[in-house]
């Protein structure tokens, strides 16, 4: 019950919910189609049968989500993922409908590193007896595990990780320890409270020889009571950024002996006794597993920049503010307040970030697709592929979770710091090396090649070194554009990107090779030239996945769609490549292919394509995304546009609502406004 | 108590303890000299003095303040303001003093509203009488009030609100009433639960005649019991993003009556009985509290960038990550991993933004200056100052607190994940739209006089013109470096910076005035072209300031510093200039003043002046912040590098851990991992 009642009054007019039917009535294409097109009709329709399930569920109930604190926070969560394990056991649910279920309740809970982490490392890289002995429980959950790398004092560089796990030869075991605080394991999701198991990256020595990381999968907590075991100590690192459901932890380890199957063993193994070491067959195994983990965080960053992009833009079309003078919008014979959607500047926050999500789709796709075949590949001994598919994930990520972190801050505050909040963790400027690397190799490699005199372009098999040699043939070609209307031309769009980043790699190629610049020195470029790269990526595939050009994994058809939809996405596409260049033209114009006047005609462009195309059909772009309201969860966005009705229920729910007077008020208000306590409403009660 | 011990063992080698020290040693300046010239000594010994009564009381402790939900967090913030009053009383501080010890608590609360707007408007708004009958009991805390302007459906457009009060002459009283949903007050800091007063801006209606918003001060909870009065509604909105101690708040009214004296009359007033409207004397005699909340925003940005760029510098110089091979670290004879400090991609993140919280630092002293200064003109009728510092301050606002809102979140980014957050609220694009108003103003009415034949030079009275008089003297102007070292010229970053920003207004004045382009599709170029402007503000600043040139207020002398330490600090302003044309180097190569050789010569200059000079320097920056380790409150940027033990330390506190087995463990973990209950080490423990 809340002591906060609202009047029964309605917001003034229009109503949101006549402002929204209005925007789908002006859409230009068929929503379900787009929606069909982006998903197929089988995701929808299991997302509509999850749903009555999951909608029912008090487990899953998200409306006290936004108010709790940590510790109740943790505890929802904790009973919500031991709801949906109970209930995907009693439905049988397959993967794919335990994942789409997982992610219409959204929220990350303690058991989320088990299957995530735990899980795939235990299948990629156990012997059958571990299989059996570990994968086989844990897939019951009668074991829940956790991925135990990340130290205290090591993240991103795995090889210096301090934990040791010692071969005891007489007694068959391996002997964890942490030498340094340092070493402490640090950030480990589910390991706080939940997990009983850990997989552990440690330092493996055997006959006093360091072989660097390996991955033992440990027990950690008494099966039968939860308690930490003898030499064992762990707990939760406290609260993080966005990410409080989670029991991220903490370990270390005292002289920890564990079985000699604990050793991962698929790959490198010691031999009992002897503790002779037995190398991998290829270090080049263990790549594909990371590039899954980068892949799918792309469609995660394309997920979080949609719902974001969907609940500001129906907002935006609500939510009304100052008249324009230049074109007042009526009402019957009232001037009203123009929807904020319709000011320019508001359009130039939001309508990027909707072509954005839209972007990212296709290539988020098209790394699947990429890391499934060169999975099969490598089973055959293929490794042509794992450079590039390593480089461009690497990138895709890199960029891809920075572009949906500013797109979804900018969201919120285009709502004008209404509307709930994302962070997505981990450095992205690391990462982003091993693409530069990449590219650097592969052009040194292709100008070797041309200069060899035995090269024909017929021998490139490969997107990257098309584009590269596409600029090596004339390396000051200039762009033709000489009005805003020629940028509406994906052919001139690929072009632009390809020269910028074929032009950087030139450069920075010059600059280690040729004045012997050191690597350090040149951090800031890669950085650059890896945006630079995986721009043009997502640039060409929404290009191809709009025509339905994009390569399809053996044996799948593309989707067709009508012309209205394509005529509507090409929209976007031509918006999200024409701002990518507009919003940091530096580059383009240093590369040469674009000049000042160009950037000034792309600039109209841009406001060209926002009003007359994509304002129209802004709505119907961001329902096409097909989130429910039950996954967005929030009052302002969701679809009926009843914003100021559900913002103020909202607020009857927070708890110090509970009470009319505060807690608090004897001893820290009265003893100012009234010490003496007096009483009588004449006090100061009606002045 | 808590479940978690960490063990009883250091980080490994090298501690950061020394690494700071040795960091401290290498500055080139006296530390304390460089906080002297920004702060002065009685700011930094009043610091000292308020700390050691702070940090001893227990309501201002702050060790448990990450761990708390809003509820507890609420509770904490109401003991914490009823404190500092009462602490504020006891001690007699003075106004400076009570802001200061404020700033070093460093947290939002329900009082904080009613000494930030409730006070100061009552001061500026209120005839003696009102003075008497509301002031000087809300200046003892008899009242408390907040500050009731935006409502649900109406923020920046202050003329949009729809709560009217109605003045009854029949018993010389006006009624407050909300007519729509989206009339409820909303947002308001104070009044969910602390507020027994509010000054409410409401529609004045007297003789059946709408005069648009004015200001009511009216009690809301009684004195006797803080319940709501009668025709009275409030509560809490429920959680806010970075500012879950305060408890914003809403409300409606039902024909609720107050008397007549509740009208703040200063200005303009209803005549008791006839209802007669006195209108005020000039309409612009409230924009100065305006400007002074803005230009105080400018300097709270500057504190954000500086605590965080204190927090992840220090911590940088710490955290060490992978060994950079073309100069590895040793440690004796042993090499170590290398601080990420000297990576050139954390520098490149983290010294613009330690560059930029000098540059604000200047600017935000100097608009204080504008301020006073101006309403010192207003009170002799002079208001020649205003546009100008009302366009400076509205456009610096947008500008320093979006860089401080992408600093803060590239600090924490840049610790990997580990540093505190912080948002600043509020839309940053509408409010820019009045710099740009007075830029195209300025500049039509410079053009016309140029034309007049009457013009001289001489007659420029304002900066604003000047560099506008600059480029129409020569607008097709060209940058003359042709090296990296000629960027390290003020004269030419003030020339870079002030010939775009008047390119920029004249291309927008071409286009509203001779394309008669609608001010609606101008308003992207509207938002670049205040950024523009207002760069140009904060570069000159920094390089006036530190040459002690800064105009002063009257009788204040410049401090004067050592040769050392402007060298050093002049190092900081040449990275804030050029940084700032690199990073968004498009206008500047439109505007063609700099070409893309330039750019790069440009680049070329920044990675130089990062390594060579302020590398070496960076903790000396940081450090003459001179924030307390009580003020960052941050386990990873103490002072003394204890970083990791520190982190360590603060994981014990986080509730979670005060048992070792997760409550809930019986509920929703035990049914699957060990169902039937079994007894016995043996069940699964070791395997």
């Amino acid at each position: 019950m809340s002591a906060l009642r609202f009047p029964n009054l309605p917001p003034s007019e229009p109503q949101g919910a006549d402002l929204l039917a209005q925007e789908r009535a002006n859409t230009t294409f068929s929503i379900h189609e787009v929606s069909a097109f982006l998903y197929g009709e089988v995701y929808l329709e299991r997302q509509e049968r999850l749903l009555s399930v999951i909608e029912n569920e008090p487990a899953f109930d998200k409306s006290n989500r936004y108010f709790r604190g940590r510790t109740e926070r943790f505890a929802a969560a904790l009973r919500k993922d031991h709801a949906l394990v109970k209930l995907s056991k009693e439905l049988q649910w397959s993967p794919e409908e335990y994942l789409q279920a997982e992610s219409l309740i959204d929220e990350a809970g303690p058991f989320g590193l088990h299957r995530g982490m735990f899980m795939p490392t235990l299948a990629s890289q156990s012997t059958n007896e571990q299989l059996e002995k570990f994968l086989k429980p844990a897939q019951r959950y009668e074991i829940i595990g956790c991925y135990a790398q990340t130290e205290l004092g090591h993240g991103s560089n795995v090889q210096g990780i301090e934990t040791t796990a010692t071969y005891i030869p007489e007694t068959n075991q391996f002997e964890l320890h942490t030498p340094y605080l340092t070493a402490s394991k640090w950030w480990i999701g589910g390991l706080g409270k939940a997990a009983n198991h850990a997989v552990v990256m440690a330092r493996l020595i055997t006959n006093g020889k360091d072989y660097g990381p390996h991955a033992l999968c440990v027990p950690i907590r008494s099966m039968e009571d939860h308690t930490l075991l003898p030499g064992v100590m762990a707990g939760d690192i406290g609260p993080k950024f966005g990410y409080n459901t989670t029991d991220n932890g903490c370990m270390w380890f005292d002289h920890y002996r564990v079985p000699h199957i604990s050793l991962l063993a698929k790959y490198s193994s010691v031999k009992p006794g002897s503790g002779e070491y037995v190398k991998p067959p290829n270090a080049k195994l263990s790549y594909g597993t990371m590039v899954l983990v980068r892949a799918s965080l792309v469609g995660a960053a394309r997920q979080g920049m949609a719902k974001a992009a969907t609940i500001a833009t129906r907002y935006s079309a609500i939510r009304r503010q100052f008249v324009d003078k230049d074109s007042p919008k009526m009402l019957g014979k009232d001037v009203i307040e123009t929807p904020v959607l319709d000011y320019s500047m508001q359009q130039y926050r939001l309508f990027p970030i909707i072509a954005a999500a839209y972007a990212c789709f296709f290539t988020s796709k098209d790394m699947m697709r990429l890391y499934h075949l060169n999975m099969k590949n490598m089973e055959t001994g293929d490794f042509s592929l794992l450079a590039d598919v390593h480089a461009s994930s690497s990138g895709l990520k890199s960029l891809t979770t920075t572009m949906a972190a500013s797109a979804i801050e900018e969201c919120r505050r285009a709502c004008g710091g209404h509307a709930p909040n994302v962070t997505w963790e981990g450095d992205n400027y690391m990462i982003t090396q091993q693409t530069g690397r990449y590219l650097f190799k592969s052009f040194r490699e292709l100008v070797a090649k041309r200069a060899s005199g035995k090269f024909s372009a017929s021998q490139i098999n490969n997107p990257t070194l098309a584009y590269m040699n596409t600029y090596l043939e004339n390396p000051t070609l200039k762009c033709p554009a000489t009005s805003a209307s020629a940028f509406h031309n994906p052919e001139l769009q690929l072009a632009a990107f390809g020269h910028r980043a074929s032009s950087m790699v030139a450069q920075i190629v010059h600059a280690l090779d040729v004045e012997k610049r050191t690597w350090n020195s040149m951090l800031v470029d890669i950085y650059n030239v890896s945006v630079a790269h995986c721009q043009l990526i997502l640039v060409q595939n929404f290009i191809l996945g709009i025509r339905g050009e994009m390569p399809q994994p053996d044996g799948i058809q593309p989707t067709v769609i009508s012309a209205a939809s394509k005529e509507a996405l090409t929209d976007l596409s031509d918006l999200f490549a024409m701002h990518t260049i507009h919003k940091q033209p530096g580059e383009f114009l240093t590369s040469g292919y674009l000049d000042a006047k160009q950037i000034s005609l792309l600039g109209e462009a841009i406001m060209d394509v926002m009003e007359k195309k994509v304002r129209p059909n802004a709505i119907g772009f961001v329902d096409a995304f097909a989130f429910p309201d039950y996954l967005l969860n929030s009052a302002i966005g969701a679809f009926d546009g009843r914003a100021y009705e559900r913002y103020t229920e909202m607020a009857t729910r927070e708890p110090l609502n509970r009470t009319e007077v505060v807690e608090g008020y004897e001893q820290y208000i009265r003893p100012f406004t009234n010490p003496m306590g007096l009483k009588g409403h004449t006090l100061r009660a009606r002045i």
